[in-house]
């Protein structure tokens, strides 16, 4: 069928039964470090839904511990030795970092075998800055006090761990491709809290390095970030083949920014717990906005919430395929 | 002197070691209900740096206590009895609420005695959509889950509830300006994230709505929200002489798409936090991306954060007037 195809961030996630189910038994790390679990939790929503893509179930931190930080959920991130001094920086050890998550590639492999090639596979890695708020912050943040103290006070000592960070990112990614990984999405979370200046400045190279490096992988690149909006176009020059938007921006108005660049987005997870008229009336402006030009994937404009009614998220799959049918 | 005018939002607060020993003595509603101690904490700062207005000490939430509902801080705001359902809605005291502040206007009158003119007084209110998702989530949210789904879901009573919240803030604000407050603003503090439809659709009728009431007050009305650069235009089509912007959208950018509306803002508050040297140079560059063009007022992007170093206060404020002076 020729028509927009469609993945949700967090598709594999707490708002599936089977799981929760998992859940109960293994901690999220767990998951992620064991190929087998982190295969049949890539695959529980591929067996659900019409989807057009299977995403790696991993976290955005799991290369943190290997450069050397201590990280437990609890629920959220914590990481009980975050990056704040000199010392600090120095003693991340991104040289061997992407070497130690081997359990990454073995996942990204078997989960390959298994889907036989009936949807393509979609690596990922979080993008240096948002990786780097939570190495400073030590877990979420409200105001993001200390990374951005880091970045304008020591714009040395930021650019050193950026170095470092941006390494690890990197060799990540193109390990994930190596092993079998169709397409890589670089997740920049927490972005939208910079100023424009701020992305500019502190950010923007750091990205630009890597969407360059996994360019040459061979598949195609998407670069998401969340609340873009005052710099979407700085973003976008970043690199990237699609562009990921959140719900906070019209998509009409990103594909005008954007140009020929190809979209993803940007329903806002909220309206999935919507009624079904409310939410396929959503569905179709997106897609209203798309107008019909090819270089659009359906997407959340961020990840799928935990208690998401799942029969909403199979609708929405649904509609997305019957409304753009061509 | 002809320079650019700059106050701060929160600029009475916990960074001032005189608003924390009141604090010590008194709740952050004791001290609002007090017009004494509201006017003690609002001269605070105008007694400390040479700022170009005082803001009114008080809470965007006072006005839900005579509508029904029960607060208390523990620090964030809780709200006891959130407003959910029909009954919810009905029960709600619209038409004797605004007239049972009469503390705020107290604190106004007495205020503008001890001010004698020295520098303007601006009242403030939230904004009908901010003040409404505290009333329907009870409190801060993440994703505003339960207002989204009301709108959505339940326009109709979404629409009571906002008829009903609009009316108070309107009430309200005039009620500060009759009792001598010389500009308004409204504060809509979580507008951000919408999305623009769910803005233009929901939010906008009512915030419009409030705008137009209040003109007729015939004071300057400065419409702040965080967040609005997805729909910035439809935003200031709401109405408010002056928009307020955060600091994620360049102030050039926002002029540009503002046209000939004033415009306030748009440091971000945690580059306060900054050494003298980098906030020198993030101060320039908004009085630079403003390029001396009238209509601007300077201020943060959100509230002063509560640890801001007090000196760098001062010095913003220096730097502003000295920096824009012509």
């Amino acid at each position: 069928m020729d028509a927009t195809p469609v993945w949700f961030m967090r598709q594999a996630g707490r708002y599936m039964e089977e799981y929760r189910s998992l859940r109960k038994k293994h901690s999220i790390l767990e998951l992620a470090k064991t190929p087998e679990l982190a295969c049949e939790v890539t695959l529980q929503p591929i067996r659900r839904f019409p989807i057009d893509a299977a995403i790696l179930f991993a976290d955005i931190l799991l290369p943190i511990e290997p450069l050397g930080l201590k990280l437990s959920f609890s629920p959220g991130p914590t990481i009980s030795n975050p990056v704040r001094t000199d010392k600090d920086v120095a003693a991340l050890r991104e040289a061997t970092a992407a070497a130690e998550l081997g359990f990454v590639y073995d996942a990204v492999r078997l989960i390959r075998r298994e889907l036989a090639g009936k949807v393509p596979l979609i690596g990922f890695a979080g993008a240096p800055y948002t990786v780097a708020s939570y190495m400073v912050e030590g877990g979420p943040s409200k105001n993001y006090q200390r990374v951005k103290g880091m970045m304008t006070d020591r714009p040395d000592l930021w650019n050193k761990l950026m170095l470092k960070v941006r390494r690890v990112t990197a060799e990540y990614l193109k390990a994930q491709a190596a092993a079998g990984a169709q397409a890589l999405q670089l997740f920049d979370s927490w972005i939208g809290d910079l100023s424009p200046d701020q992305y500019r400045r502190y950010v923007r190279p750091h990205s630009a390095w890597v969407l360059k490096e996994i360019s040459k992988c061979g598949v195609p690149v998407i670069s998401f970030g969340t609340g873009t909006n005052g710099f979407l176009e700085d973003f976008a020059e970043a690199g990237g083949d699609v562009i990921g938007v959140d719900w906070r921006i019209d998509l009409d108005a990103a594909r005008k920014r954007l140009g020929k660049r190809p979209v993803q987005g940007n329903l806002d997870p909220v309206l999935l717990f919507s009624n079904k008229k409310v939410l396929k009336a959503a569905v179709k402006d997106v897609l209203d906005r798309n107008g019909g030009r090819k270089g659009h994937i359906f997407n959340l404009g961020h990840g799928i919430l935990p208690t998401t009614p799942i029969d909403n998220v199979e609708a929405v799959v649904n509609w997305v395929h019957e409304l753009s049918a061509r």
